[in-house]
């Protein structure tokens, strides 16, 4: 079986691009993911959007359609995917699909969000719970995202010890990286001091615990490794890419300190990758909220449940350490423009892989691990990439 | 190459079903395609939701992890496809890649639409415009996808002398059809006459050459042949799944009586099925105005340009004649819940090739197409499917 890789990537940077319509987002990474291999959109066979909420955000539907419009891709198979705030990797994984089917030569994913036409936060809020949440269950019973991932980490911390100085060292870590990628939304350093003393957004939560709004867009093109040699000698091989679910509502779940579709799917794309967590170079795990790293590093098996935290706060996951997480600077400081995320943490494991991520460059990185959640944990997507 | 084949199939009645969440529509087809093959929703490993604007009609995004956590379909990997007003074909279309490409045993295809929790009809066309249509340059410029297609049809009369008359006889075909459909939104007959007579929408589309809102949900099981055998002895194959596009933006195209990216889809379409067009026995195809579905017949090659309103005013397009068109009652009379539409389409040809389609059977139908639009044709997509 043929292996299906990655042979270009990029991404704008993430912040607020208000002289930016959504279709210039998506067109920018399209031109700077297919020009470095002298294609021209035209000869993409596939365009695969990665959106969220873009008929909430800006009041435009059909995105496939749009962009294909603007880069006269006519005869391409243009479509959006939408799978909460795992819009951006569960695009990816239709993508690979078309590919792997071999129903297409070029499969183009373009994850683009247009957030910052919402310009009063508690309708941003309210459009992230319904597009996450159980909109009948938990957001017109008054609940919030951040209320639930506020007990979520009050549930790890009373479970396992986690202390509150380990949780924000998540954010601390993030901005280190930040602060590093010249794409980054952030690139301001952070204490854990500033963390804990920032405006508290639902206890024990801060405002630096959590994630700001950004526009942005980033593109990967998928294809053959056959089809890529013809192109460049730079890709790199997608070896698994697997999705699962948790129920939405978290008071349907067992306990408040896990996310069982993060499990669900790491475990799936081990096996299908044949390979073992402690094998992995370099990862980038959802961090919408600082717990939310943490519960994910322990999901994936990278480590034992209740240690994330100590290892956060001891350096462990530092670029230059023994498991590097979030060297884009996550989500937390690269920036969150949502459906553009997900596609952008591949971005980064591309990067990383081919050895030019600069300044934050993973030593000998030959393995990487990318997982993206929607909400609390409904949706979790995982895609394991390696050098070839 | 393995035979990729539909092995069950089912809808709601498409109707105003104020009792019913998005959920309950999507579980009762779940169920309704999973059960008479003695499957559990458990068993399904690929969920694809093909609905167009749920975040905007229901305020409910991330369905795939909803409507799997209602089902308990946690391992399933399951996203919403969104094509505006082609959703619904759109996700066959993704289902079916995920069957190629062999990723998946099981692909449940669920087009689902809550329209009538928005209630009031400005609304309503509001949303649809957003989806479908540039937002920008032409619902914010004050165009409505009724005065779009108005135009349209103006153009076909004045280019092909098309007779009013011969548009309004496609509202009275498929309403004739839709009296033979349990299933059908609306099962009295109409007249030219009556369409003639009721209220202008925008000139010379009146109130019976447009489409109603209804809620509704369609199902469709995709696997392969062997693993079809295995479960049923009754299936169809799917020959050919193509996705095009034209501009979004009508004042972008070369004339206003043309589709153009039905053509194109259509013609990926015959190649891929290696048949042509004569050859199809049962069509059903995009007619959420009157003038669309003459317009689409045209493309595909069915009729020549300017003939097919002649035609349908002669009955050849009715489900005893020699190119029955829209044998459910299509849009117009069958009902239209915009991502379920396309999804029922398939659904209808299943019934017909298999000889299911009680008192509107077509005699002999081996090979059927589908095709669906979005918006004024941003999007097309077409599937060929046939007997085994």
């Amino acid at each position: 079986m043929e292996k299906i890789v990655i042979a270009s990537a990029s991404m704008t940077k993430f912040t607020d691009h208000y002289d930016k319509d959504i279709r210039h987002l998506a067109s920018e990474v399209i031109a700077s993911t297919t020009l470095p291999l002298n294609l021209s959109p035209k000869d993409i066979d596939a365009l695969v959007i990665g959106s969220m909420a873009s008929q909430l955000f800006t009041r435009q539907g059909n995105l496939g359609a749009l962009i294909a419009q603007e880069n006269y891709m006519y005869n391409a198979s243009a479509f959006t995917v939408e799978a909460g705030e795992a819009s951006g990797q569960a695009a990816v994984r239709a993508a690979y699909s078309l590919i792997k089917s071999g129903m297409h030569d070029y499969a183009l994913v373009v994850g683009v969000e247009k957030v910052t036409d919402v310009l009063k936060l508690p309708k941003l809020q309210s459009i992230v719970g319904y597009v996450n949440m159980d909109s009948r269950y938990e957001v017109d019973m008054g609940l919030t995202l951040a209320s639930m991932y506020a007990m979520m980490a009050k549930a790890h911390m009373k479970k396992f010890g986690t202390k509150r100085e380990q949780i924000a060292s998540v954010a601390v870590k993030n901005h280190f990286h930040g602060s590093l990628n010249p794409l980054a939304q952030y690139r301001n350093k952070l204490s854990v001091e500033k963390v804990l003393s920032s405006e508290i957004v639902a206890s024990p939560l801060t405002l630096f615990d959590t994630c700001a709004a950004a526009d942005g867009a980033a593109a990967l093109l998928i294809t053959t490794e056959s089809k890529a040699k013809e192109l460049t000698d730079e890709y790199v091989e997608i070896k698994a890419s697997t999705l699962a679910h948790s129920p939405v509502r978290l008071a349907d779940r067992e306990n408040l300190y896990s996310i069982p579709s993060i499990k669900l799917a790491a475990e799936k794309a081990y096996e299908m990758a044949n390979v073992t967590p402690d094998k992995i170079d370099v990862v980038e795990v959802h961090d919408s909220y600082t717990i939310t790293e943490i519960i994910a590093l322990e999901e994936l098996g990278l480590f034992k449940r209740g240690e994330a935290g100590k290892a956060t706060e001891e350096k462990q996951t530092y670029f230059n350490s023994s498991i590097p997480v979030n060297t884009s600077g996550g989500m937390k400081a690269r920036g969150y423009p949502f459906g553009a995320a997900g596609v952008a943490q591949l971005v980064e494991l591309y990067l990383q892989l081919l050895s030019k991520a600069g300044d934050r460059q993973v030593k000998d990185a030959e393995l990487g691990l990318a997982q993206a959640v929607a909400g609390t944990g409904g949706t979790s997507v995982v895609h394991i990439l390696s050098t070839v």
